[in-house]
Order: structure tokens, then C-alpha cells, then sequence
């Protein structure tokens, strides 16, 4: 019974895969809740409980590292996009938590663009870390990576939109604060994705 | 005298603590000021006092780095640890001076449960360095590093109830410029803290 | 036809060194732009074009990579660079969008001042990155690298000099808002500076 020798190496890619599958599912969630008005209690937990997942999951690779001794792809590299996936999460719970929080009603055409923006990017990240174990077809997952910049570029220009917007129409300073901060975090997720993307793109280096 | 053939591999270890011992000691003198009420020049130079000191243990690590051929773990994981570590140091001081400057009395309940956990962490994360040489005992560094993570935890809360009593309470909004971005500099040094206990995890994992 | 058998070797430094040279240059377009007041379309223009050549020279690098099988450095180190020279464009170019997009003059003493002190610093990066090759006189590069944190000290000195003179005679929060950004703007793009510097130093320690 010499067949799967090395079971554990294609389980990396299969958590990691997971992680960003969560990540699809989680930023489905938040622009759902964006487009229907202020956040409920629930959304607040339904957002919290992808993020749980996602830390069970980042902990269950982290594990696994530690008990395998060959691993597919530098062990540090493993670590080091799994815990990038978290933060992305870690961000979209955030953003989250402050909308409740600062009692803003997020449906208005730049938010709900931004949240339309993550959750694509959320998509594109998903397909690049699923192909990612086929080294020969390096270029498909250079690919996705192009897309999560060209979305982080447009989250630039949403961003420019909607806080010049913000200055010209908002009078009330408070109010320029809190929504600032929103927008402000919306665009650092992306930056967050486009992170996590230049990590494949190196680790795709390193084996290129 | 065949003995300590490797003199300087546990100097790193020695060298590293030193440095997690000295921001121990900058989070304490930062929570007995916190207290106190509004920061004396004296203070200021005090906490600046510890980051000079760090700085120097630091640069003093970079050197040995430079002079020695034989490191116990990589050189370039030694370098990145001393680098996250003083980092924590310079959130420590860059809030002091943000305390200062903006003429605030930080001696009001959220800001000292901050101070508290801060000072927490840094005894965690100096726990965690002291025993990072026993490889053989990974288990008890780790959960040196499980306690900063459940600490910036904390730290995520403190800062979601210190906000949204802010935005309640104070209806000046320079008052809540100011506020937003002491608490905000509060939880970002229990980010560094986790950020450091993400970097000792990643080369536990790596000799693991 | 022996002669010059690795020469892409020699084109890394090459390219990375155009990298730093393009940043400098883009460095002396903002400190202009700053002295003349509020800014134009046209350098808004300029700065973005910058920027986009940083990013294709980027992107060559990126590619050489993936195509030499020996490189006189890790080749992730060459990476990171790349992307850390990359990181100080964006910075400027987005402080650019930002005093553009919120209509501000920028020509007063505080802002001349970071304007000037990021041109050297870019100034001290390209010297460290261009004599980076000559790894027998890696004293010469350190010395650049202790330049730029000497200006990132500056900056912080800078920072707080700005921000609190902000404080003291600004008295509309919506101007506060606006300039305190631009502010901590220009003091993180020293940051990057020095991070691009400690980057550097990270691979000296690596060949030291």
C-alpha cells in the first residue's frame, strides 16, 4: 500500500483553500447587510461566527505544520498566507463591528460598491489558492493575483470618490469621522487581499 | 577547554530577553503615569529613557548578527523578533508623546484598562522570549504567545466600548480627534504585542 | 565566449537602482508642487506617472525573476525590495490625491519641511541601493541606511511639531480632519524609508 505516500502535503492546499472559501462566504455576507440597511445584532454575530472559522482553521494549519515534517511549499510560506487570509477576515469583522457600533445605515452606492469590490476580490483570492498546488500552471494563478490588483485599483478610486464626496455633502464632523473610518477600511481590506495576492505571487517566485 | 565552544549563540536569546525585559518595564512606568493623570515633561523623557534603551539592545543585536557566523536559530528570524519587539517599544512612546502633546488626562477607566493590559502583554511576550531557547519546550512558549493573543482580544473590546463612549459622551470633536487616536494607538500596541507572538510561533513552527 | 556568463546577475541591482532613482525623481516633483501652493490636474499627472513607471519597472523585476535561475541575492529578498521601493511611490503619489482631492495649500513651513526631508531620504536610499552589489563595502550602504533613519527621526519631530501647531490654531475640526491625514501622510512615508532601509540592512545581516 505504497499509494499516498505523502497525505498531509495536499492537505495544506485544501485548508488553505477552506480559508478563503470562508473568506468568499463571509464577504457575500457583509455586502448582503450593506445593501439592506443599518446592521442588526445578528449580522454583527453571523460576520463574527466566519471570523471563529477562520481562526479555527488558521490555527488547524498552524497545527499540522507543527506535526508535518515535509511540507509541499516553504513551511514559513504556508504560515505566512494563512495567517494573510485571517486578516482579510479580521478586517471584513471589523468593518463590521464599526458600522454597528457607530450606528451608521452603510446602503448608499459608494458602500455597498466597496462591498461588491471585496467580495470579488474575496472570489479571485479563493481561485488563486486553489490552483496554487499546480506549479506548472504558475500563470492562471498570476492571473487571479492581476485581478485582485486591478480591484484594489478601483477600490483607490472608490475610495477618492466616496471621502471627497463625504467632505463636499457631510457637515457634521462626528459623522465625517465615522464614515471616513468605514470607507477608509473598506479600502485597507482590499489593500489586505492585494497583500495576501503579492504572497502567492512571491511564494510563485520562489518556485518558479 | 573544550567547554562553551558557542559562547555567542545564547548571547541572541540572552540579548532578546534583555530587550522584552526593558519593555516590561517601559509598560509599567506607562501605567503608574496613566494613573497618575496628565504627563510631565518627566514622564515623557522617562518612557523616551526606555526607548533609547531599546534601540541600543537592538542595534547591539544587529552587530553580534554581523560579527557571528553561527546562529542558534536564523539570522534573519533573530532580526525580525528584535525588530517587532522594539517596535512595541515605540507605540509605548509614540502614545506617551500623543498624551502629552495633546494636553489630555488619560487617567480615566478605559485608558488604564489599556495600560493594565499592555503591561500584561509585555510580561507575557517576555515569558515567551525568556524560554524560546529550550526548543524541547515549545508547548510552554506557546501558550505564553495563546495569552498575548487572548490579551488583544481584550484589547479589541476595550477598544470598541472606549470608542462608542466617546462618540456617546463627547460632543467636542477635536476632543474626539484626539481620544479616538490615543485608544486606537492603545489597541494597535496590543497588535505589535501579537504581532510579535506571531513572529516567536512562526520560528517555533519553522524548528518545530 | 566566456565572458560575462551570469548577466542578469548584474541587472537586479541595476533595475532596483532605477527603481530608487525614479522615486528621488518623483521626490523633487512633490517638493516643487508643495512650494507653489495648491496643486494642478498637471501635477497630480506628473506624480501618477511616477508611480506608474515604478510599478512597470516593478514588474520587470518581478519578471527577470521568474526567469533567472541564479540571482546574486535570494531571490525573495529582491522581491521585497522591489515591492518596499514600490510601497514609498505610493505613498507619495496617494499624499498627492489626497492634498489635490481635499483642495488644500500646501505650501507652509511644515509641509515644505516633510516635502524635503523625503527628498533625502529617497536621496539616501538610492545611494545605499546603488552601491548594494559591492557587498565587500557593505559599511558604505549602512551608513545611507542610518541617514534615512536619522530623517525618519526628524520626521517624527516633524510630525508632532505640525500636528500639535494644527491643534493649537486650527479651529475647524473638517480642516483638522483634512490636515492631520496629510500630516501622519507624509511622516508614514518615511516610515517606508525607513523600512526600505531595514530591509536592506535584513540582507546584509543575511551576507555578513
Amino acid at each position: 500500500m505504497a499509494f499516498n505516500l505523502l497525505p498531509k502535503e495536499g492537505k495544506f492546499f485544501e485548508f488553505l483553500s477552506m480559508q478563503a472559501e470562508n473568506i468568499v462566504k463571509a464577504a457575500a455576507a457583509f455586502k448582503e447587510a450593506v445593501k439592506a440597511g443599518p446592521f442588526s445584532e445578528e449580522t454583527v454575530r453571523k460576520i463574527k461566527d466566519f471570523e471563529h472559522e477562520g481562526d479555527t482553521l488558521a490555527h488547524e494549519i498552524a497545527d499540522m505544520l507543527n506535526r508535518t515534517f515535509i511540507t509541499p511549499i516553504d513551511r514559513e510560506d504556508i504560515y505566512s498566507l494563512s495567517n494573510n487570509l485571517d486578516d482579510v477576515l479580521d478586517m471584513v469583522n471589523s468593518m463590521t463591528n464599526r458600522i454597528h457600533l457607530y450606528r451608521l445605515n452603510p446602503s448608499n452606492d459608494g458602500m455597498i460598491a466597496f462591498a461588491d469590490n471585496i467580495g470579488q476580490a474575496a472570489h479571485a483570492l479563493s481561485n488563486a489558492v486553489r490552483h496554487m498546488h499546480d506549479t506548472k500552471r504558475a500563470r492562471r494563478v498570476l492571473d487571479y493575483c492581476i485581478e485582485v490588483n486591478r480591484l484594489e485599483n478601483m477600490g483607490d478610486q472608490l475610495r477618492d470618490k466616496t471621502i471627497s464626496g463625504l467632505f463636499e455633502h457631510e457637515k457634521d464632523p462626528i459623522m465625517v469621522i465615522k464614515w471616513k473610518e468605514i470607507y477608509e477600511g473598506a479600502e485597507a481590506t482590499l489593500d489586505t487581499c492585494e497583500h495576501v495576492a503579492k504572497v502567492i505571487e512571491a511564494i510563485l517566485v520562489k518556485h518558479g
